[in-house]
């Protein structure tokens, strides 16, 4: 999504030109290529496929709206099964038209989750809550904190249910490095039997994501991430928090920002390439 | 804020009118009118003034602005005092151009209290700590909890330093509900000895405030501030939270929206204070 002005060919190519071991991909790219084409494509390239962004959206309250959305996350595994990604990546979804009840809402998810985390495990994908910037906790996603997608995902074997650690949501949080600690606790043993949908404990970070933190926000506060290193965030330090806590994944750029679409896209990838290095692993 | 089209003499003649007893002011609109005037005015109207609104910013790490900033807030509590409210609501400020430093401007928010504290005291007056919503923690205040507020407050007495409760910036929270009990406990005592800075132990609750929130947020996300009843925070519920933690003071309603400031200023008041009865009060 950080290139979104790419097409997947000219991504995978860029990707192995500068030596970028894997990819976040969103399935809305992925349908218009075509899910067989792009699965194809990735795995000929021996691009890894980190994650799949995204399913969710599994708050609402009516049922119709309900099995629809149940229906449209098996369709989400199904294809991260076939791009050959060990995750999905949830939004969770925010309030329904008219309604005040935040805690109803996180409790609709968890009866979501109760369907479609042994679903997942059956396919080979764990389902990776992604807490969201409280800023988006009406109309986006309810889950605000890591403390609050831990407290779903732990309902769960990890095997079936964890999180997306992104600095970009968590980076204002003084409780966040204790839950990053909390997500990580037997992180060995993450992958050990990703298809059981339990079995040894593993860890519950099942990716982590880094974005700057601009200001001025943009009107909608949808697409102002900021490049990395052009913020506020010590990006460092959350990386060394993860690590410390034993996640030995992909680390993904996710950049949502007009002005980076608006670039030839692999100017972008390269200087995003370049800011990761100097920002965040050195 | 709220009906700030409103000049003081207009506002203070409408809350007459309409039976609404008291007014939160902030000090921009105060200097404008003058200050002895001002207190003049709402004094011999038999008006409130609940609040003075803002104190704070004072993360400043360079030596002058942090000066500076010490002497802008010692002026705000003069001012207070002046005004007759016993509560100067504090907004704590961002991070200095350049840091990345969350915690180190939170530490410098405490050692500016440690100053600021006794001096409020000694002229009869509170500080409250306004945790604001996350999304302004880079630019406008560190502070993004009512758990980091009563966690910097109670280093101090009560009668010091308390927390301002505002439905805008902690709806989200699943914890808050808690941090509402904990800043209430000896709320009953509240008052009982304002101007020695100590004395019996006192709630930390120093006022409470209502706003709704309405998406999509505006550019920049500081006028975005739904008028009650309008959003998606069951705003009763926060009510009956600082009831029960003996919250007896005030309930002030600030809204920031371009569109209300655009309407008749009488009009939004009138408004403003059915909403307040239908959706807070009852």
């Amino acid at each position: 999504m950080t290139v979104k002005q790419l097409s997947l060919p000219e991504l995978v190519d860029a990707c192995l030109d500068m030596g970028i071991p894997g990819v976040g991909l969103w399935r809305e790219p992925v349908r218009q290529y075509g899910l067989a084409a792009a699965a194809k494509l990735v795995r000929e390239a021996g691009l890894a496929v980190t994650t799949l962004c995204r399913g969710g959206f599994l708050t609402a309250a009516d049922p119709a709206e309900r099995a629809a959305a149940l229906a449209d996350n098996r369709a989400a595994v199904d294809e991260a099964a076939t791009l050959g990604t060990d995750t999905l990546v949830l939004v969770s979804g925010g309030l329904p038209a008219g309604s005040k009840d935040l805690h109803g809402a996180r409790e609709r998810i968890a009866d979501a989750l109760a369907e479609l985390g042994p679903y997942a495990a059956g396919h080979g994908v764990r389902l990776a809550l992604e807490p969201l910037h409280p800023m988006f906790a009406a109309d986006r996603c309810v889950i605000s904190t890591l403390g609050q997608a831990l407290d779903l995902a732990e309902r769960f074997p990890a095997g079936q249910v964890g999180v997306a650690v992104d600095t970009y949501h968590v980076w204002w949080d003084d409780r966040a490095p204790a839950q990053i600690a909390r997500a990580g606790e037997n992180q060995g043993c993450q992958g050990a039997a990703p298809a059981s949908g339990g079995g040894p404990a593993a860890g519950r970070i099942h990716t982590f994501q880094v974005a700057d933190w601009t200001t001025p926000l943009p009107a909608g506060v949808l697409n102002g991430r900021g490049q990395i290193g052009d913020g506020a965030i010590d990006l460092r330090r959350w990386r060394e928090l993860v690590d410390a806590a034993g996640y030995r994944g992909p680390i993904e750029v996710e950049l949502f920002n007009e002005a980076l679409w608006e670039r030839e896209g692999v100017a972008v990838l390269r200087e995003t390439a370049e800011r990761f290095a100097r920002f965040v692993v050195r």
